[in-house]
């Protein structure tokens, strides 16, 4: 009953004891947001704010609901007074997984137990700058300490990727892998993408006269991608597409897009649907993962929006989604060639996705509870669903989403303690021996992703 | 293991720590369906019938689905023959709300711990009917042993409140509130909206030659409520309105209908949408919360309707409704200036609700699970997700949707031992410190909803 | 903590209580796809894999899923290599419910308690196989062990039903009735269907010239069920239809089909909702029970279509589906005069159709958790669930849906077990008193069951 204490999350001793066994077990996260540039320099944080706040939107927005203005969240204030902020509504984030992280990490990586409250901002604002300040809170040495064996990062394809070889040069070994992630190519209906397109014209010195000419310098920054040890890809979709599209369709929608012309929803889809199934059949040559991260409803907030643009927390999930009907297509035209992981936001899409992830064998997979999912009850929920309707065994396994460098940590420790916890009571009502838990476990959270995304 | 016992839906020792802090708390009520009449008469009720089923459509719909005819429920026989009928098939209730609520409303403000069964209808109508004629039986005097603050009545724009201030005056306090409810004047499609507008007409002494006719109508309604004390407005739709529409093509729509003129389902929505949207502008200008009570589909069962009118429990919800499309827009053109609450019937769309309460700040809440999920396995699941996804500090705490007198207090218990079972196991599980989530508790029983309906 | 031992699926005392009072009940079951030959024949099974595998889809998906060529599941390899395959990977299997249910079947009728694995297969092989030459393991011998009263097989309106006869008359009593399952006439879509109007043409010796002339000839086939002791019919659909049609569009539309000519959507569906309606009709007149099966959504993958034909675990659930449109017509058409149960896959849809089924009354009834969702998570969760919004004592009960012989004693343990769980719980939370929670079990484990549809 202590606070984040040795039986955090678990309630059954058959649990107790499958977590021993994988909570040391080094960390393999197939989709974050790392700041990999942060890693290269390698330089102390100024402060809690900017390690534990500064660029997670998770936390922003549990702030804004308990009514603190923006300018102390993404405003002008300094860090200390959007820290002060925090703490003095802290106690009101009691009950969302964000008081539960952001006390992990302050424990795990800080060595600090204080509360977060009003009373204690100030003393944890000096004690954690101190502590920051110290050799060994610098990213490189804090990814070792959170255990890390292997990361991917989210890149565009424009990206030159000269960072993560930095990374790994310093690591003497393969820590960071970078993925690939075309939907700024992909999403023809937002307002930057004719910009971007000259930007990826210039990137691989193509014109870009044709959807030939788009899909040849995608191919080639794909391949550029390979070199430097990517092996997945990720999509991020409201609805999927079913990527089967004629390509003169979406050449002709292409052209009309490049002279700025206005298309119409139809065009759009066809073009999206026609570019995702190329990417798709791009990995599918390299035998890449293609992760579809489906259902966030984005910038549904139009304050947010207009005031920080895209990304800054106004996404919702809705279950009010086809994803049967374009996603039957896209499995069919794949089958058995292509690995795919999904990843789904709403928790009333779960078990249609189970059902689909287990008729389509053993490449295509269902991906962790993810955003508003990822929290002990999202977990558990998922968990014990993905068990009934699919295999255990084949799960793609946890990937932290990580804003910020300490998620890793927390993100994984959340995942390992709701994971034993679910197991541990399958081991208890007699439904599965523990022996075989403790395997499945292991498998759930370490060498099945590792096998499965080639790690 | 004692049936309602002191440990009744409580299964963790640190649960019933803070149940204790709460049980005794007072009651606040947004939302009832509360007859004031009854209270202002103060009179004894004649029988266990009339104060425990005889208004009550929960307990009418799990009559029927027992088989029992309707004349031994809304028809022709004696309430004793009805409440006898009851007592035969009350053992088949097991594990429907309306078993405890039953059994929660004899043991705790009529003191008759019997099982209510064929054995014993016979018995348990004799004593209570006795008790109910004591004094301290009537309805004002329950309503102080419930424990009531406040409590929030449902009321017509064309009512003229003169029973609240009666009410009031008999207690030397403001222990109730109404509430304004325009659904009549919204739903334009229904048969009694015709004659309802001369109603209205009438009332304020207006002629009603344009929609802005209706609107000023309505406004003055409105302040009318405001002088009695209200804080609240209901709305009743199966899918909600975006409330953003021009008023000239209202004004259209309106004029055809005063003419009895027939109207296509798009020119009711648009009507529906405006008005909808205007009585939101009224509450902002004042700050009242906005209640949107949403999922229900009316009127399902033919029989029912044909036989008893609307609101005679033949009414479902529906996990297939687009609730998001609508509510985005009407959220945007609200935003910050408009105090709303969530409440939905379909537990597959609280996530989606969820995670959009989360995205638009401290001033649109979700309300309490409701109807259908009014149980404890209803407001388990709520209260975890709502947790997990939302602020729970942020709730918009407990609702009775009160049939009958006693439901305020067997609704809130149950509520509250729920509340109190879910966030013991959050401390059981080292998610939370126990001090915090009792602090919580409170905020979630009471004093959330106090500061957020001004009550 | 034991793995199926005394106390599998069941956290408390009260719950093993209830289990030990209904665990020996004799077995009722509307619903499974039993092979009647194989009874009247009652040869002994070759081996393990013909009896535990061979025709069970439940057990082909979860293998394929795992990485199983298909020449190991339907495909051309020996029965031996088969099961020595299914066991090298058996342990992946942990947590979904074929890994119990095949461990369960081996124990309870095998009396072998090894487990499966790699190192076991060929031992169990053996084991087995001789155990299974033993006279008392013949499938007669078999229903007798697993406590059969009565289970409904599913046919063809054109089969003869003189297996059933033969059964029936070597047990001495009528321990197998058929069940009615009218959907190769009515999917007017389905390739098959022109051939099968030849087949049924040809079976009852009629002329179909007309819709009524199918209608007349269902109508005889139905009689010829009664007389063979039918009580039920079955409906597989993807999504309910009304039944509520023009007949002179129906036969128009049934015309166009005798000739061989294209049909479009609308017209197809106004023809199976016509002909679900006039099935539901015959139901009606002879007080048979009208089971609904609904939701799959069919042949999803096409590579085990074009490999294996329909039918061979292809299939997923669907959320994104609108039940309530045609269900409302329907069950406003047949209200009070047809008794109907209502099965349903996706789980996002119980609470829709328990809010429904309570609103129709008595002889609208849910039926069990099925398919996906026939595992302890997805009967826990439904159980929660009806005995929230609808009544307990009015659910149609446990079906096997059994595709195999030993499926009916497993399936239905895990079901006894899990509701003994939910209700126990109950009892321990003081929700009802636990004597009437055992009455209760009973109830939904038998005698519900054996009244509502007279068997």
């Amino acid at each position: 009953m202590k606070f984040l204490g040795n039986k955090y999350l678990i309630s059954n001793d058959a649990g107790f004891e499958i977590y021993k066994t994988i909570k040391d077990l080094p960390i393999i996260d197939p989709h974050s947001h790392i700041d990999v540039q942060e890693i290269v320099e390698n330089k102390n944080y100024p402060d809690i704010w900017q390690l534990f706040a500064a660029t997670d939107h998770y936390v922003w927005e549990v702030l804004r609901k308990c009514g603190i203005p923006e300018e102390f969240i993404t405003g002008k204030h300094s860090h200390e007074e959007k820290w002060l902020k925090l703490a003095s509504i802290f106690n009101q984030l009691a009950g969302n997984p964000v008081y539960e992280w952001m006390h992990l990490d302050l424990r795990r990586y800080l060595g600090i137990d204080t509360l977060i409250n009003s009373e204690t901002g100030a003393e944890i604002w000096r004690r954690a700058n101190e502590i920051l300040a110290q050799k060994d809170k610098r990213p490189q040495q804090l990814l070792k300490q959170i255990g890390i064996e292997t990361i991917c990062s989210t890149d565009d394809p424009i990206d030159l990727l000269e960072e993560h070889a930095a990374v790994n040069s310093a690591f003497g070994r393969r820590i960071i892998r970078p993925a690939w992630r075309p939907d700024r190519a992909i999403k023809i209906g937002n307002p930057g993408w004719r910009n971007y397109m000259d930007s990826v014209a210039r990137r691989f010195n193509f014109k870009l006269g044709s959807i030939h000419d788009l899909t040849a310098a995608l191919k080639y920054s794909h391949d550029h991608f390979a070199k430097h040890g990517c092996v997945v890809s990720d999509n991020g979709v409201e609805t999927p597409f079913s990527g089967v599209e004629d390509p003169d369709d979406a050449d002709v929608i292409f052209k009309k897009a490049m002279q700025c012309k206005e298309l119409t929803a139809e065009e759009k889809n066809v073009f999206m649907s026609y570019l995702f199934g190329q990417t798709a059949e791009m990995n599918a040559e390299k035998d890449w993962v293609f992760q579809i991260h489906m259902g966030p409803v984005r910038d549904v907030r139009d304050y947010l929006f207009h005031k920080l643009g895209t990304d800054a927390g106004g996404d919702v999930c809705n279950y009010y989604q086809d994803h049967l009907t374009p996603l039957k297509k896209f499995l069919n035209h794949f089958d058995s060639r292509l690995k795919i992981v999904l990843y789904n936001l709403d928790p009333g899409h779960q078990a249609m996705l189970a059902s689909l992830a287990r008729t389509f064998g053993s490449r295509v997979r269902l991906g962790a509870a993810w955003w508003f999912l990822d929290n002990p009850t999202g977990l558990r929920r998922q968990l014990e669903l993905v068990g009934s309707v699919d295999v255990f065994a084949c799960f793609a396994g946890m990937v932290s989403d990580s804003r910020k460098l300490l998620s890793f940590g927390s993100r994984f420790e959340m995942y390992r303690r709701v994971l034993s916890d679910v197991l541990g009571n399958m081991a208890e009502r007699g439904q599965a021996p523990l022996e075989l838990l403790i395997e499945l476990a292991e498998t759930m959270s370490y060498s099945g992703p590792k096998n499965f995304f080639s790690l």
